[in-house]
């Protein structure tokens, strides 16, 4: 039901522009006025949220005609058309200021992440995750175009998944008994994560029983010993690096064997890029 | 009705983040368990959101008491504790993603207008203004968060203010049908804007009665001419002046004479500053 | 969205009509009876709300034909059949009080602007205004029977104008005072009108910068004095006139020379006209 | 839950009226203004509504304080103060208009029903009854106002009463048959009443077993006749007279023996009466 | 309205199993598999809530095509195909156990109804009705699935009709005043029951008026008595029985000339049939 | 967020019972009369939902006072008093019915979970796991009520773990491509559990990965023969059996070594259990 929540933020991104109406638009453009346009990249960037962008104009006049000339994903050259727009004018006036703040941000968010997983492209084991740290009330579009950026998602929220950090430990008394109430209190489908912040964090959480470890703020020397430390750990254990991770330091985690490193800076870090929606003459 | 949309937002943002519950914090820690905890600022910047970063713990548990060290809107040097939280861990567990993500977003915002503010602080009849170019569902958040940096209000949407853009005038037939039309078309309390990209649409604008207009994208030179001609009308014209701004060249813009400059990127690039909560030891 | 608001109305109005359904029709009634009926007119009227009547059958079921054989706005005599309908009889039956109770009121509403608007004919530029005392709920379309009936609209609400009263002026502790802050805590695309009850007020509301100025429950002679003093300001003052009006009345402060006359009565003492809906033999 | 649609009400009627806010009020008045002020009735009214008025400002702001000076349905004299307010300004002048609006078109309601139930006071049997021709959104308010004023409610709905109309004869092919469908269709402490236009009508509503009929536009020689043949008929039958009814008429009507007369013009033809909001020096 | 109610059920029903999305489906089948399924009852059963089930899915994806092969209320053998689906696999799968879950409990009521209204046929004036202890939210589907096994409905709820319990009475002081009070406290096409356990309640019901009584958990002796009493009242008065209802004791019951007998288990004490969702190879 | 799908239910609930309002008690009980009245249970049961129970009050009049005796989740004798109630008896009558049903409802599910539960007292390495075949519009409520009886809940919904079934194993082309299909698409703390119907299915859910296995209408022996397989994988796999469940099996299953048992029946076969809300004397 993703899409639902899309659908309340698109009734709220239209509330808070339109209000009671566009009257530029409605006094200045006939109701029966006819336009075409197209929508511009003005700067090299990965494309994504055109689905979205759709959806707003849709929302305002189902008789608008969108075609998407590239696919959500897709590396484009600045001056590229990514879609041409038809139908009546006043509804691509009102939705365009709309339409295209999502689609900068997202395609900035694609962008941004795309760079990223390029960075990692020898490390195809290593995943480039994203984190809960995303704009209010559109977390499941940003975590989208983070998999169009060629990265992947970590839990959706905190219904999804176990993630065990040190304020839960400090609650319960320790890293074991956290795990224990974790798994006790939880259904037999949900694996257990345990962020720690050094070697006897580590150690702890192995003997614990975590189904995965995040390794929090670690240096490189330390990364490398918990790495070896949890391979040895006889049973399968999914090893998460974070924190103060950028474009040039994510390669040389990834190859010290871990299997994903997550990167806040995805979603809370990028800015929108420019695109333009421009009319053609008739 | 701002709160309004806020609440709804508010709404979304928990919706996301929850869904069906925080699984780790309710196996993990007790019901009746309490926290303090801290939130701290790690770079230097201009803190805003410290009332919505409340109200997110509100929903969660009224019981949270928030005690705000500084006021919204102050800017503050790293290491800073901007606020104090006591009350049940559960609620300070589950908030905490959702709540930093609102003042990190907002408080990115304040900081970068503060800085373009403060280049204007020598103009003190030049208004820098912010765009629509903002986060959707987030519109009123970031006007004030624009305010709290310095900056002052453009129309807040579509419905609250008559801005004539290229768009309208291709499809009225010119400058003066769509700013005739606009006046017949909305009640007596309305003023009227018209964008302008060169010196015939700034005497077409002129002549056809705008109270208000925007030069966009135009050169040093030509904005010159343009104030030159505004002023010379006989009747008091609002001048705003958009396009590839910075903080290098507003200053430039703001010394010819207009009356405000918009910059999107207060909004569409501003990105989240770092603070983090920090629970205390009981 | 104006659209929007009409819905929830619409919402309501079903809601306290049909509650858990129309008992009689759905007992009575078999749900595959087909029927024909026409809307007649009983009186003289003004017709207007044809579109809003016709919403509340496809609310019910979309299969209902609705042929509207007038335009909103149109004169009608007694007699007149303003609208055919067919299609399933259940849906009309129970659509049918609902339908008729927001069209009677609507055309109340126009047929009553329409003679007030008719008595100013020979004032072109005077336009007769409607105010904010409207049945709760039903602003926007009681707005739009005011145009449909010759009136103009004054603001549709307190988002979208300032209007400066004696409480505000009261508490600002003055008429400058109010008018600076008004101009101060609102965009530049803002008029500000200010409401004056005598002659003093006229000269503080000009010296302030009033964009507008209504004139209170003056008499005709101070009506008089008051516009001769704001045309004289040396730039344009919009000037509204209200206060105990009615239809002998208007021409002669049109006359006067103001720009606009509110008339509360419009929407607050309009009565409901006489439709009926009648069933067509077979 | 009647109050729930008065909500529903309340939030439709703020939200035309405030949108995005009152610009005016948030302008000009400081947020910490304290103010009084009192409601004065300037003509002859029964008053109703303070209930629903005092709601739209508690809605704003819970810290004002209202203290009714009447009851509801009360008779007041020209310049009695019906209730004093006191408390934060900003919310007194955002929620003055709305709240009048209710009260003024409530208490007009009231104050047209007890003309009317006084030209019956010497017809205690005879209830003067109200119709569903109310405003969309207000039925219940309305029909409160109804019993403030001396009448009694017919049905509230279409949902909880029976009322075969004469398009409800016509497509189930006559009376009896209608009301041997309404009686199979309806558990069994639903009443049926029938509406007649003649003593054929009245005739057959009787044998069919109505449990009441309504005699819709008789004149006075029918009226009495329809009513000495349903008293005849051995059992208990309300009677009901509608159609063309004013206060001159009701009390011949009700000498003729009926239990009820219903009146659509308590609702449809009521207007606003004048009350208005004055601030009180502090 | 009754669909509305519904509607809001089948939200619930759905984003409580489907929440941010079925991650097995999603993950697992291809957007664009297709496939075709056959519903089958697995115990003998009278069916009911086959246009529920399809509501169910047809929310979910517009494309799935549903083919019903026996009518709602219809008896079926074990191993019956009630109805045939086809189109997207992933909506198919996604809303299987909504659409079973609603099934099997509707079809359960109508199963344990039509057993119970058999046991009543040799007496077709005696109705078997149902109470309010039905399950929170399924009240009307509940009652639907009871006329679907050969039972009336009472009341639909609090709102659509009066019936005086004994804590009723005693907060009025006694059954002719209670009744007294719904009588004027009620518009005229209400009818009042009253609760009655012995055979003083029963003449105090009698004298004051009821329009029906219910006799509550009488022995069979006492309600004859009752019954007698009752009848010879002179008027119409419908003879309602409850309290410990089973198989074995309503035809009893019936015999002794009441009008209805009200069964709690009907909705209470039903429990789910067994139906299954098969697909088919393709 | 389980509260909010709660206070939805509640919504839909009052809704369906009250409507318009409760004309009984609005009309023979005054507003200000208060009762107290104490809650029975009338068989022997173990009571669980009074927290719901006593919401359904709150929500009438927050005045109400409900004092609960025995905690959700405990076994109580006939004639017990779980809770006492006193407050305002309009609010009392009113919600007495929809608060009940929940709570014998909620109770019967407790009830019924306790006997199987206890049925496995030997086996507590055994979880009973409830499933998905819950009432539409309660699963949360029901999943509560199952662990109060002694059980353990299964995934919440299709969102909080990855089950594959057959169908989505046909779709998929075999259990080894499915299992591959379920880890690719779900992030890394999601456990993947596959539904097999016999032998050769358990050896491929073994060798493609599976972190559960579920047994799906397996006869005893080869239930004991698949058990033996899973423990000899090297790897903890949560083993679950299901199919044709009832008291006497299970603890046989039990002893084969199976890590749970879900039972359908535990939601959907159970029936309410009797208790009652009576009036005390003043």
């Amino acid at each position: 039901m993703t899409r639902s929540l899309f659908d309340k933020l698109l009734d709220l991104a239209l509330e808070e522009d339109l209000g009671h109406g566009d009257i530029t638009t409605d006094s200045v453009v006939p109701a029966d006025a006819k336009a075409t346009a197209k929508v511009l990249a003005k700067q090299p960037m990965v494309v994504f949220g055109l689905r979205h962008f759709s959806e707003v104009f849709y929302r305002l006049d189902a008789r608008i005609n969108i075609e998407r000339l590239v696919e959500d994903g897709a590396p484009v050259a600045p001056g590229t058309v990514v879609a041409n727009l038809s139908g009546p004018a006043r509804a691509i006036l009102t939705g365009e200021r709309t339409a295209l703040n999502l689609l900068m941000r997202l395609s900035g968010i694609a962008t941004m992440t795309r760079a990223m997983s390029t960075a990692l492209r020898d490390y195809p084991n290593c995943r480039l995750l994203d984190t809960r740290k995303t704009t209010p009330g559109m977390r499941s579009l940003e975590k989208e175009a983070v998999r169009a950026g060629g990265g992947a998602n970590h839990r959706m929220g905190l219904f999804d998944g176990v993630l065990i950090k040190d304020n839960h430990i400090a609650v319960a008394g320790g890293v074991a008994e956290a795990i224990r109430r974790a798994k006790a209190g939880n259904h037999h489908l949900v694996k257990i994560e345990c962020e720690v912040v050094d070697i006897p964090g580590v150690e702890a959480a192995i003997s614990a029983g975590a189904d995965a470890i995040l390794l929090d703020n670690m240096d490189d020397a330390t990364t490398a010993q918990a790495v070896k430390l949890i391979r040895a750990a006889g049973r399968p254990i999914f090893i998460e690096a974070s924190g103060n991770m950028n474009i040039q330091r994510i390669p040389r985690v990834a190859a010290l064997g871990v299997d994903g490193i997550s990167v806040g800076a995805l979603t809370h870090s990028a800015t929108s890029v420019d695109l333009s929606l421009e009319f053609q003459p008739a």
